[in-house]
C-alpha cells in the first residue's frame, strides 16, 4: 500500500467518484479516503483508522467484511477460469448451481434467473422483458411502468426514471415518458396526522387506481416497489399496504416487479420480502446481498407466469435479442454460491430477525426522549431514524440546515461509526452486515443517541 | 464439478440464458456447454472437448484464458478487501492506481474515468454525462444522441436503442425517441459498386450533414460511433471517414462519443482506436479489454472539455447524483491493473498489429479463391469473412439459408474452432486473444477455409 501522497494525488487528478462533488474533489476541498481492508463490521484506511460500518457498504456487504469461504471461492474460480459468457447455453457449474440455489429459496411461482451485475441492469431487463411479454401477447400499447416516490430502482436513465427521487432526476431530465410515478407508502409523511394507517393504506390503493384509470389500464405494463423503501428513506410498509396494492394490479392485468436489492436474501429477517409482507410478484430484482458485493451480481428471477410467455416468443421469434457480455460472469456466480452457503451456515436470516428486532427496538428506547427524533422505524436489520423540528406537529427542517447529514458526520466523527443520511429528508439510516450480534447493535444505538444529542444541542 | 446429469437439469430448469433461444433450451432441444477451464486461445468444457476459441470470448479475453498474473490479484483482493464503495471520495490503492494507468495510456486531453461495470451501463452514463452538460451549458433542448446504423453500444433500453441492429429493436420498442441513426460506414454494401471510397465518404458525411439539419443542430448533443465496426459486422472504416465526421461534428458543437469496448487496450494494434484513426473523443467507452474480462470493469473516460463543465455543475447544483454500488468495484480494479501489466509486459499490443497482420493477409490469400467469400476484412486481430451468393454482383443469399450460421457450425464441427456467426448479414467474425501465435492464426485460417468449402459444396 503506498503511503505517501501519490496515491492521494492520482485519485484527485484521474479519478471520477460517483455521488460526489466534482469540484471539490479535484480542488482538494473534500478529502479522499482509502480503504484497504475489513472484517465482520469494521474497515480499514490505509492510514490505519478502523471505523465500524453500519450501512454495510451500500447495504449490500451482508455476510460482513473480510469472510475467507467467498474470497477463498472467488480465487478458486479465477484460477481455473476467469471467464466465459452465458450465451446459446453456455454456462459453468458456479452459474448453474447458483441459479439453483436462488430458485430453491425464492417465493414460490418463480422459474428461472437471468444474470446481470447491478440492481440497476437488472431493472432494465425486467422492463425489456415486460414489454417483450405484452409484444408476445400482442399487447402492444401495454408499455409503461408505475414506480413510486421515493422508489430507489437504479441510477440509469430508465431505472433512474423508475427511481423517485430528486437528486436522480434533476439536471438528467428524468423521469423519461415511459414511467409514472404513484404515492410513496410513507404513513409519517402522511398530510393528515389524525389518518389511520388503514385509511392511509386506502387513500394509497385509490390513488394507484386513479392513475391507472388517468393513463388507462392498457397502458399500463408494470408496477415496480420495493417491499420496503430502501434509498427513499427506509420506511416499511404500512399495515395491509401490499395486499391493497395488489388487488388493484390484479384487477388491471399489471404485473408486479419486487425489488429485493435490498430486501434480498435475508435483511428483514426472511429469505425474501416477497414472504416477508405476502407479495406474489411477477418478476424478483436481486443483486446486493445475492453475493454480499464481493463480486459484482445481479438478477432477475422470472415467474412461471411471464417464462411461459417469453418461452412463447422465441418459438415465434427465435432466440432473444438480449444479453450482457458479463451474464453470469463466473466469478460473481462463484461468490453467489459461497455467500448463500455462508448464510445458511451461519444462520444469518435468523440472526437479521432475531438481533434485528432487538436493534430496532434498543433504538426507538434509546432515542425516545430526543426533541428532534420524529420517527424510528425499522425491519430486521434496516433501521431509519428521522429528524423533525417539532415533534407534536411534524414540522420538518429547513433542508439548507442539512440536519441528516450533520448527524452522520457526528457519528463519525464521534465514534467511528458509519450511518447514512439520506438524500431526501432528514434521515440517518442503518443496514449493518447480517452477522451484527447485540453488543455491536448497543454500540451502534449509543453512538447514534450520542451523535443526535450533539447535534440536538448545537441546534438549539 | 458434478459429471452427471443432474447440473444439465439444473442448468434447463433455472437459467435463463441471454442470446438463447428459450424454449428450445427448456425442451432440451437446444443442448448446454458447460465450461470448465482454459489457457491461452484454449476453453475446455467439463466432458474434457477442448476448443479453441477465436472470438476471445465476446472479444473480451484479450490476454487469452488462465493467465494466473490476473487470477492472483483478483485472489488477493477479494481476500484484502473485497468490497467498498468508490461514492464521495472513496477509493482502493487498485482503483486509484488503474485509473492512472487509464489515462497515462488513453488519447490526448483525457481527464478522468468514470467506472461501471459494462459497456452497456458505461454508454448510458455516457448519455446522462451528456445530457448533465448541456444543462449545465444552458442548452436544454441539446440532447438527442446520433448514432449509426449496425452500430452496438449495449443492450439496455438506451443503450440498446444507440445499437443499430434489428434483433436488439424488435419486439422491445426500440429504438426509444432520444436516439436517431445515420449511415453506417459500410463500404463493401454500397449502392453502387462503381462508387470510390473517397465518393462514399462524402456521402457518409453528407448524409450527417443532412440528418443533423433535419433535426437541429441545437437538437443533437453527441454522435456515437465504434472505431472499427463490431457487431454489426466488423467493418474497419473506409479511409478519411473519421476526418471527414468529426469536421460536422465540430461544426455543429456535438460532442463525440468514441466506443471503444472493442477496440480499447490494443486489438487493432494500437492501444486505442482514437489513436489509430486519428479520432479526437470527448468520452471514450471501455470495458472487455479492460479486464481482458477476468472480472466486469467498465469506464467512461471523460476528456478535460467534458470534465471542466461536470466541475462547474457540481458548483452549481451540489454532488452528481449519478453512481452505482459497484463502480470501481476492488475485484475488477485489482484485475484491470494486473491485466494492462500483463499487455505491456508480453508487448500484445505490437503482437496483435503484427500477428494480426500476418492473420489478415493469411485470410485473403486463403480465401480468395472461394466463390461465396465477398470480403475479408479486418484490422489488427479482428476479421470478418462475408459471404455472397454472386461475388460480382454482390448479390447476398437469402438470410433464411443462415449461412453465416451454418459456417460457424461447420467450423466448430470440423476444426473444434469458435468463431462468431455476426446478426445481421452472414458474416463470420473473428477476434481470438491478442495472444495468438502466427502458427495459431494458420490453425484459424485453414480450418475457415475448411469450414467455407464444406459449407459452398452444400450451397453449390
Amino acid at each position: 500500500m503506498l503511503k505517501n501522497d501519490q496515491l492521494a494525488e492520482w485519485d484527485r487528478e484521474n479519478f471520477f467518484h460517483p455521488s460526489t462533488h466534482l469540484a471539490q474533489f479535484a480542488r482538494g476541498d473534500l478529502g479522499n479516503r482509502i480503504i484497504s481492508g475489513g472484517d465482520g463490521l469494521y474497515i480499514e484506511d490505509r492510514d490505519g483508522t478502523r471505523l465500524m460500518d453500519a450501512f454495510a457498504g451500500l447495504y449490500c456487504v451482508n455476510i460482513g467484511y473480510g469472510r475467507q469461504e467467498v474470497a477463498e471461492a472467488i480465487a478458486k474460480q479465477a484460477k481455473e477460469l476467469a471467464y466465459y459468457h452465458s450465451y446459446v447455453g453456455h454456462g459453468t457449474e458456479a452459474s448453474i448451481t447458483l441459479a439453483k440455489m436462488i430458485i430453491d429459496r425464492a417465493p414460490a411461482n418463480m422459474s428461472k434467473v437471468y444474470f446481470g451485475l447491478s440492481g440497476s441492469d437488472a431493472n432494465e431487463t425486467n422492463i425489456k422483458l415486460v414489454w417483450y411479454y405484452n409484444n408476445v401477447l400482442d399487447r402492444p400499447k401495454k408499455k409503461k411502468i408505475i414506480s413510486r416516490w421515493r422508489g430507489y430502482h437504479g441510477s440509469g436513465l430508465m431505472t433512474g426514471s423508475l427511481t423517485g427521487l430528486e437528486l436522480f432526476h434533476n439536471k438528467f431530465d428524468l423521469p423519461l415518458s415511459q414511467v409514472v410515478h404513484t404515492d410513496a407508502p410513507y404513513y409519517f409523511r402522511r398530510a393528515d396526522t389524525g389518518q389511520s394507517e388503514a385509511d392511509f393504506v386506502k387513500q394509497c390503493a385509490d390513488s394507484l387506481e386513479a392513475l391507472i384509470a388517468r393513463e388507462g389500464a392498457d397502458s399500463i405494463a408494470a408496477f415496480i416497489g420495493e417491499p420496503v423503501l430502501g434509498t427513499g428513506g427506509i420506511v416499511p410498509p404500512p399495515a395491509g399496504y401490499w395486499k391493497a396494492i395488489q388487488a388493484v394490479l390484479k384487477k388491471h392485468d399489471i404485473l408486479l416487479i419486487a425489488d429485493e436489492v435490498v430486501t434480498g436474501f435475508g435483511r428483514l429477517g426472511s429469505m425474501f420480502g416477497s414472504d416477508h409482507y405476502d407479495i406474489e410478484p411477477d418478476i424478483i430484482t436481486i443483486a446486493k446481498g445475492l453475493t454480499s458485493a464481493y463480486a459484482p451480481l445481479s438478477g432477475s428471477i422470472v415467474s412461471n407466469k411471464v417464462w411461459k410467455v417469453l418461452e412463447e416468443g422465441t418459438d415465434k421469434l427465435g432466440p432473444i435479442g438480449h444479453g450482457w457480455t458479463y451474464s453470469a460472469h463466473p466469478i460473481g456466480a462463484a461468490a453467489g454460491v459461497a455467500n448463500l452457503k455462508l448464510i445458511d451456515d451461519l444462520k444469518l436470516v435468523d440472526n437479521a430477525r432475531d438481533t434485528g428486532t432487538y436493534f430496532n427496538q434498543g433504538l426507538k428506547a434509546a432515542l425516545d426522549d430526543i426533541s428532534i427524533v420524529g420517527d424510528v422505524r425499522g425491519e430486521g436489520i434496516l433501521a431509519a431514524i428521522e429528524f423533525v423540528k417539532d415533534r407534536d406537529t411534524r414540522e420538518f427542517f429547513d433542508p439548507a440546515l442539512k440536519v441528516g447529514p450533520q448527524v452522520a458526520a457526528a457519528l463519525l466523527e464521534r465514534s467511528k461509526v458509519i450511518g447514512r443520511a439520506m438524500p431526501q429528508g432528514d434521515i440517518l439510516g442503518f443496514a449493518p452486515p447480517l452477522c451484527m450480534t447485540r453488543a455491536e447493535a448497543d454500540m451502534i444505538i449509543e453512538a447514534a443517541r450520542d451523535a443526535i444529542q450533539s447535534v440536538a444541542s448545537k441546534l438549539g
